[in-house]
Order: structure tokens, then sequence, then C-alpha cells
């Protein structure tokens, strides 16, 4: 119930702030004897580090992670796994301006209404910098994933910028790895970059939606009513810093839709049911289908502008701010990974989780399987 | 953690099925001294009761609420309060045709596959009369709301039906009451009524998008990070049956925005902190702004539907299904009382939890306050 | 987290006051297919009855559990399983003295201070009458460990009553069913019979030492360093009313023992590893070994007893009380069945817990097993 | 619910092993506007710290903590606070005879039955090095209660060690810090100092009892079933290593009294209720009552001795061992700290608790409060 922690069995309590000496995930409940080593959960931070091209923030950390416990001779022992990340770039001067003044769109007046403290030093917890924390702990679930379910995959990627969508009929997987944005349309890719270009020369920022697929997850995983597969998925995504909207399958969509045009039907394949389409995402009561699961998360344009906005100063007055510094003109495309590592943290709290009530499934449908 | 549990200190436990002998809500952690009367709760579980129109499903309930325990004298002892609706309609017989078929868009398959059992008398635990428990929790969340946080004002009207939009002009809080949909805008009250009568009598079914609005709650509620109140309203709406999306503020929206357009300009006014807009949704950083908190979720079109549907057995033999008996052409119209439910129960929770860790708010901007 | 609730996957809420209209347990987490029927919970909630000798209080309920929720084709669904305990004795009227006086040694001063309520109709929620909610939920929980660890047998029995205890020489587990007190000592029985007889006459009242002992629980479940089975076990049994001790095997005596003594030598049997002696309890590091977990808790004298005491009452007046009514002259009689139930519940948490994590255990130790 | 952690709002988790590169407890939940600085902290690690006189290992750890976040310019920021300890003695060559054998009355059987790891390198996460953590978060509990209820005063000491009782006639709050048993009593340190030399020089251990008193509590804190006072302290205590039982006021001893003696009779004081006794240990029915808060556990002997003990080997084989290394011949010396520390963490718990579900106590006797 811990307020920075989640996860029924599978528990990451995240720790630490943008400017301090470090930040973190403590990791509870991982199952024991899966391999791992730095370089394992390494990978899945580089993906996320910032600087990498001009299109993300310039601020230059080395993310690198340090596992403080929890494993023994490279597997995990069943006990807590700490994973550290030092903060190596703590300039604070670039944030000077901010020290007395609220920025419009951050969350900083709500926490100094809050707790009554202004760390002005860069958005202290609230900075995206806590995602990275995010990112090692969905490394370790990735590893622990592949004992007990070894065919799930989990890819994140890019679907809308700003008033861009992707074409779904030109989806192609492979295009995801090749472009700054991880977009499966390799066209987009390019007009998305010469777009983003211009906001980022204009000081501006953007929104974007991300989506989030989990391909081979068994059916059966997930549990109503509080504990449904979507409602921890929901909580996971919008969880992440600037997320507004989550949704599932069809999403807000569903909206629109009939029953009859809604309703997947149900046919028998080799391996047990399969299904006409996909409008649930994969969620059928809480509980998966073994279809992919789905999710979509929008996220808002940063607050960090080169603009004049009105706001007021922590003792009342009415004044002007520009936030200079380092800013992502598009911070959903440092999301794709952390919302990867949100459904690999969920999807193995859910293996965990249906093995604990359940054991292994209890219906098996038709005799094919 | 409890899988049919949510809240943190405010911790609602709902139980039963729909055709069992009764169902309920156990409610852990309300205040004490909380004036609370069945009649009190009864009043929303009529907004929500089904059959009061033609537009809902003509399955009757008397949906009467009983206070088993946790209460003296008429008001809350801080002890657990049992909330129990006993079944009084539980007529199977138009059911039998879904003994060994699974509905498409249903849970019944994921629910078989994961527990082994085919509880076919009506959805079981998965219907949504298990929302009746969420609204008699509600209930008692709003009574306690107002011993500590009298102004709070719940709201929830529906947006949008099936392709048709509220006209966000003629936007009116008095018309809620006035209509069997709870939209707040007169025509669209009667255009709907008009849309929605042809798709009842054609068999059919449409999704639809509800907003609940929470004014007048206090700046500095909700936490960092994965207790932010963003975070728990959209796991509230996600759990909510046949919701397959939630927005705070703009939503999914927020994809097109710039960072200019987004950011809330702040100014100073008599009592604290204004803004020129709310795209937040009344939330920065997981903590409320003062401002009107907004939240909205789409549910999918029920899956009972009289067209004829491509489906299997347990037995995994290929059909076809129709499903006969009662149906919500729009289900949606029944999920409003159950979305302003959740909405009291995630506020109640955050104004004990604020309470419990800050005391009262740590930092007052301004002398004017 | 919830207050009134214990489990971390077997997770029990318990409900309601000794003079509402009812009170029960909502249990949540209970894994599917276990054969269940109101028969298998009043078998236990029969031994925990009162009134059935004279040596427990002559407040006559019925005791009668009804499953309200959570089986179908009577076994269980894998959702919340509501069982209600209707009370049929809810004559106030032996209670009047004690409307504005506080019983020196009971919780009803504690329980005004901390709420403002003062429940004089016998206890309320601070009544032992809660434990028959923890019975019922112990019965079901027998049923669902024998799906999973069929050779688990779980029994309590007094050891001690006032200074007079059990002699271990004379240890018979089939004497324990033979006596009102489920003493395994034959001439205990007999003594005891006669010792509070006379402080039963007397209207005086005194303490217990009970002993719950789990055999054939396999070795592995439990966990560090917060989850450790006797952790666990510790909370369940003082949360208990009445209960001020709690030992797990050598218990407080421990402190006598020189580490020769107290370590118990390993050897190796037919099915793994035996042991020379029990003083862990069968528990190690938190973790069970496969001998028997014994426990054992020491219950405090009820305060209900015919002698002046001297008191104040709710205005701070300075005054004396004799407490009238239907009295327990040792409660602990009554608390081995609620002790056993807790061990059932806490048995198959750990179970499910470590299912969950683990799967199964991972470390064999010889080739003979 | 996390296994390795504690705490409803005071939310403290422990990671790390003994031969790792660093441990700590990651504490979420902490009130905002502490003053807090490593030194506040380091001042209770060094009491618990080994090797400090010859009655306690010779292990020697620097035992320094660092704040990696949670605070900024002196003050906690409300946000997870991490207390990180690193290991600087990680010799592990003493420990290597038990690489394949396992000690008598040691977890590390247990652990490997469990997870199937063999962490021979001295104890890991079954180490009472893990305890530091513990001392650390309970350092920062302290100063977190003195700005909520500033006279709580919470003291540990020693009231037995193997066979040798405190004289209660002799107690005396000054003595505790006078001699390396933290013994309120002049006489039994100097008794025991030549008693435990003799145990030290033959390679022998022996068990103690440590009990920890909090004066000055706030009535009315606790709360009823699961989340009594007394469960969390039961629960807190038996999660310490080498625990076996734990007492409230009277204890095990409450068995032995009658109704009238264990009664604590009530008067009316010029501050409110006051008491003739203290056999309740300061909670009636799971709630402070505002007398001391008495809690006692025993800690076993440690299983690292000097004398040949039969045991088994990870491949199942009979042998025999002798631990060599470096010993505690009484660990519960340093047991005396974390008891100060648990009570610490758990006393905060509460009172957070209790102000987030009550806000304050709402039943005031007498006027002259």
């Amino acid at each position: 119930m811990s307020i920075n922690s989640f996860g029924h069995l599978f528990r990451v309590t995240t720790w630490g702030e943008s400017h301090g000496p470090a930040l973190g995930a403590t990791v509870d409940g991982c199952p024991p004897n899966v391999p791992i080593t730095p370089d394992m959960i390494q990978h899945w931070l580089e993906k996320r580090k910032p600087g990498q091209n001009k299109f993300t923030t310039q601020r230059r950390e080395a993310d690198e992670v340090r596992i403080l416990s929890g494993t023994f001779e490279g597997v995990t022992t069943g006990t807590p796994i700490q994973l550290m990340i030092e903060n190596t770039d703590q300039r604070s001067k670039d944030y000077g301006d901010i020290k007395e003044k609220f920025r419009p769109g951050h969350a900083d007046i709500t926490y100094f209404q809050k707790y009554g403290i202004r760390d002005y030093r860069g958005g202290g917890r609230s900075s995206a910098r806590e995602t990275a924390s995010r990112v090692a702990a969905g490394g370790l679930a990735r590893e622990a994933i592949k004992t007990i379910a070894p065919d799930v995959q989990i890819t994140g990627y890019m679907v809308q910028m700003g008033p861009h969508q992707i074409d779904r009929a030109a989806f192609d997987w492979d295009q995801i790895e090749q472009n700054p944005f991880w977009v499966p349309d390799a066209k987009a890719a390019v007009d998305w970059a010469e777009y983003l270009d211009g906001l980022r020369k204009s000081g501006s920022s953007v929104g974007a939606i991300i989506e989030v697929t989990a391909r081979n997850v068994p059916a059966g995983i997930g549990a109503p009513v509080y504990g449904k597969l979507d409602t921890d998925l929901a909580a996971a995504m919008m969880s992440i810093n600037a997320v507004k909207g989550v949704e599932i399958g069809e999403g807000m969509s569903a909206a629109m839709l009939t029953g009859e045009l809604n309703a997947d039907e149900i046919f028998m394949g080799p391996n047990g049911p399969e299904y006409s389409s996909n409008h649930s995402g994969g969620i059928l009561g809480g509980i998966s289908t073994g279809q992919d699961i789905v999710v979509r998360f929008a996220v808002k344009p940063t607050s960090s502008i080169l603009t004049t906005r009105k706001t007021i100063t922590k003792s009342g007055e009415e004044t002007e701010i520009i936030t200079k510094g380092r800013h992502d003109p598009c911070v959903g495309i440092r999301a794709v990974p952390v919302g990867e590592a949100m459904m690999a943290c969920v999807i193995l709290d859910h293996l965990l989780l249906h093995r604990g009530q359940i054991g292994k499934n209890q219906g098996l449908i038709g005799s094919k399987k």
C-alpha cells in the first residue's frame, strides 16, 4: 500500500530525486534463480537515456545501474533486489530562475502546497528522471518472465506525435528500432523528424501517444475486480510522469462501437480459442484472453518551454516565467521504454499472482489443447 | 493488496455475484462519527437501479441496502461497515442458452480458463451487478467527505453516446438530473433518446463516455508516484465493468497539444492560486491543484445483443450464439452513478491519506490566504 | 493493509459487532475448486460456540454460518467468499450498568478515547464474539489446505490454566477431544474442572496458555524478513482478543538456553532432513523446516468479574463497578478453536505465497528425496 | 504486503545481505519537514555496532549511513528516504567450512530448501546484519515522532541473560547506558559480565530477554482487530532475527492471573485517566491507554558455537560441524537497539494511521482534560 510502490507479489518501490546523489528501485518478491547481470538491465536504460540525439534533452546522465543486493553468483536469490543509479550530472545552475517561481503545467506548485518544500533543483521527485528506476525494474522483470512464460514479447512504440498519427496499414515491427521515435512506420519517422525539429528550434514541445503490446501472454492471468489486469495496467501507465490518458484495446473509441462490432468472435484453433479481431486488447473481465495485450497512453508536452508564461511566486506575487535549460521537445520519446517496463512489471506480477492463487489454469477448452 | 479491494485507508472490498443470495461492500477505515443511515446510501442506489426506464435492462432488483455493522445510534463507529444488498430477482432461465457457449466480448471464457468454473447464471462475479456494491460504498464515502471537506461536489454525466457528443457550449449542470442519460445538454438528451430507442428495438447496443467532476477538492491531496491521485482514479475507473479507457483533464488529446497550449497559466486569487484553464484536470504531479478534478472513461457496448455471433463451446466446438434475455442497450447510462461512487471513494481515501502523512497542508502561497 | 484484514494472498477481513444484526468474514484470494459447504465450516463454529457447558458463558448464540458468495455448485469459484453469522441473542439489558462506567481491563475506555463512541451493548467490536468470524474463515482455510498439502493437521489444546500446567510426559493427542478444556492430559482435565468450578462460583476468572501445532507442513514456506512465517503467526495470535504473549517453539525460554542446547541437530532421513529435537518450533529464519510448527499464546482472564473494582465514568467521575451478566471464567477455553483457525489461515496464505513467488521448492537435499 | 516491508503509512522495506556491497532501508510515507541528518541516525547505529567490546562479535563494520534521497536542506521532503550502509568488512574466508554443511539452528538449510540458493558467505539475508537497516529506519522514526508527540521516550534494556534475571526492585533508568548489556540493574551488570565472559571463553552462547518501553505515548493509537498496536508490535519484534517469543505487559504470565489481579483499576488524574497498575502493558483492545507501552522479546542463542554438532551437507550426507569465526556470545545485546528501532517505527506508524482515520481523538474523558 506504500505510496511509492506498485505490484502485488513482484513489488517495486522507486526512490530518489533528479538532483540527489542517487535514485533506484527496491524490488521485492522476485522469483529466485533468475539469471541477471547489470548488463541485462543496462540494455534497457540505454534505450531511455537522454542526450542520445537532438530530440531528447541534452542533460547527460551515465545512468549506470548497480545491483546492490538480492543476487549471488549471477542469479537472483529471492530476496530484495536493490537497483541503484547514481546521478552524475547534478548541475543545477540552469534552474536558478525557477527557485521562487512556479512553472505552469508543472508539479512544483502542488508539491509545495502539499509538503511545504520547494526543491527547486529540477523537479525533485516529480522529475521524469524517476522513470529510470522503473526501466531498471522492468529490465529485471523481463528476465524473470523468461523463466515462467518464455514466449512473452513486450514492445513499445509511438503511434502519434502531436497531430500526426501512424499509418496502421504501414505498421512494421522491424521499423521500431530503426528511428529515434520508436515508430513502426518508416514514412512517419521521416515526417516526424522534420516536424519535431521545427518545434525544438522554436523552444516548444508537443505530446505523444505510446502503444505497448505484449504478445504471447498466456490466457487466464488477471483477477476481478480491483486486481484486474487492465486496472493494474491503467494504474501503471497513469503513474508515469505527464501521462493523462490510458486505453486498453479499443480504448476511448469503444464508446463509438455497437455491440456487433465490438464483440470479437471466437473460433477454435489448434492451441485453443482464436478470435476474429482484438477490440478487447487481449483482456476480458480483467483476465487475459491469450491475444495480444494492447495498451496506449498519452503523454502531455513538457512544461519547460521557451515562451513566456504567466505565473506566481511562492509568496503569491504574479509574475512571468521562461524555463531555460535542457528540454525534451517530446518527452513521449523517452516514455516508450518506460511504458514497456511498466508492462513487464505488471505481466510478471500477474503471472506470480495467478500461480499463487490458482497454481495453473483450471479450465481447458476443447480436446485439441 | 487484496484483489477485490481498493483504497489505502478508506478500503473497500466488494463481494458477491449477480445470482447468489446477496452482494455487498465491506468498508474498512471509515472515520468515526459520520452520520449515516441506510436511506442516505439508498439514494444513490436508486440512481443506478435498472428497470427505471426503457433504456436500461428490465431486470428488476430491489437493490435495498442493509448496514450490518460499523454504526451505532446513527453514526459510524470507526470499525468495518458491512453494506449488504440481497438479490431478489434470481430468475436464471433466461440464460439457459449460454450454459455451454461462451459469449463473444464477455468475460465468461476467461473466467472459465482461469478458474475452471462456468457460472452460467448471468455473469457471476463479472456481472455489472457488482457495481451496486460500489455505489453503496460511494454513498458512504460522500457522507464521510462532508465531515472533512464539506464543499466537495461530485457529479457524473454522459458526454458521448456512440458517435454523438454533447455540445460543450450548451453545458448546463441543471440538465443532468432532467433526463435518463444524465446528459448536461438538453438537446442531446432529446436526440439521444431517439437514437438509443432505435438501437434498443434492433437488439443492438452501443458504448458511451462518462465524465465525473469533483469540485472544491482542496489543493494538496494525492501523492507521488504510485499513490498519485490520477493513478488511483485511473485504476478506480478502469476497474468498472466494460471500461476500456480513462482520461484525466485533457486526456488522450494531450498528445496533440503544444507546451504553450497545455500549460495552465497561474494567477493569484483571493483564496490562493487560480488558473487560466484546466488542461490538467485539476491534478499536477499526482496532487490536486484545487481546480475541478475531471475524469472521463469509455464504456464499451454490452456483449448481450440479438445478432447471431460465432463462438465456441466449453468442449471446444465451433457454434453460434444469440444472447436473449434482458439487456441494457447502453450500459454506460448506469455507469454514471458508478463513476461518481468511485470518485467519492478515491477522494475520501486521499483526504485521509493526506491527513495521515501530512496533517494539514504545509505550504501556503501568498499572504492573502 | 486494511486494519481489519490479515493475510497476503488468502486475505480475511472480519466485520461486525457482538450486538449488531450480524458479523462475518470477507475472504478474498481463496483458490477455486475447493469443495465447501456450510456444514464444513459449521463444524468448527460448534467447537467455539458458547454455552455448551458450565465453563463457558451462558450467552447463547446459534452461530449459524451462511455462505453468501464465492461458491457455485459446492465448490469455491476463486472470487470473494462472504461468510455471515447472524446475531440471534441480542439481549442487552444485562449490560445496562456499564453504560457510563468503564470496565477495568476492558477496551471500552480506549475505544471511547479513540473514536468518541461508547457502544455499551457488550463490547461491540472488541467483543470476543468477533472471533467467530475467524473460526469460520479458518474452516474454509482448512478445506483449501487439503487441496494443496493434504497431510497438514492443525490441532490446538490448552497447556496451562492459571498456575496449573499439563504434564508433558502424559501428553495424549486422543485426550484433546475428550474434555471441555481441549487438554491433552487426562488427569489435568479432571483437576482443572474442579479448579475452574471454584473460580466460576466465586465470580472470578483466570488466564490460560493455548498451544497450536501444525503437523506435516512442507519445508520451505515462509519468507524473510517481515513475511516470516513466525512473524505472521505472532501477529495472527496476538490479534486475538485478550492475548498478551506469543511463543514459537522454545519461546521465551529460549533466553535460558545455551547454543549447544538450542541448536537442533540434523540427520538425513528417508524423506529428507530430520532433527534431533524441535527447539525451533518448526521454523528457522522465518521458513518452515518440515518439523511440527508449534505456537503458544497466553490469554488473560476476562475483565468481567463479580468483584467490585474502582473505575471512572465517561464524564470523569470516580466510581466502582461490578460486571454482572454472562461470563467466561476462562475465556482461554474458547480461544482454542480460534488459535487453530488463525494457524490454518496463516499456513494456507504461506502455501499460496510460496507457490506464487517460487512455484515449488528449488533446493532438494540429498538423492534420497 | 511486500514480504520485506512493514508499516501501514510509515513503511519500511529493508534490503541487502551481510556480504553484498551494501544494505539499507527504503522508507516511504515519512512526514515532510522532519529535521534529519546522517548524524542523527548514526547515533543509533553506533549503539548497535559490533566489535565495541569483548561481548559482541569482533567482525568490524563502519556501519556508516548515507541518506540518498528524500531530504532537502536538512529536512525530509515527504518522498521516499533511502538509507544506505555500505559493507566494508566482506572477508568471507572465515566461513569457508560451511559452504557445503548446514549449521544446526541456523536458517541456511531452510533458505536452501526454499530458494535453491546456498549463499555461504555468512548468512546472507538471514544474517543479523540486516538489523542495521532497521536501526537506521528507527533513528529516522524517532525524529519524526518528535514532530508529532514530542514527549515520547523509547528505551530498551536487557532484563534476562540466560537464567539470570534483573532485580526489578533495583531498576534504575540511569544505569542502562552505563554498562555493555543495557541492563537497568547495576549489580546484574557486574554479575552478567563475569557469566558471559565464561561463556565466551568456552565458545558457547546464550539467549536473552529484552524489554522495550515507550513512555508518554498518547492514548488512542492502535486499531482493531488486525491493526492492533500489540499485533503490530508482536510482528515487529518477532521479525527480528533469533526472536522466539513476544510479550505485551504481563505477557505469558497473564495466564496465571485471576481477573481481579489482572484488571488495572482506573482513577481520574489531572490530565485524564490514571491506573493503579499496568498489567496491560499500556494497551487495551489494541489501543494505547496512555500508560507506558511495555514489550518484551526473547532472543535465542546464536547457532555459531565452537562445540561440534551433527548435521548434513547439501547433498544429504551426514557429517559434523564446528562454526569457527567471529561470534556473539549473546546476540541479545545487540538486539536492544533493534527492539527500540522497531518500537519507534510502530509508534510513528500508528500516530500517522490514527491521524489519517480519526484526525484527533474524539472522546475526551472528564472536564479536567
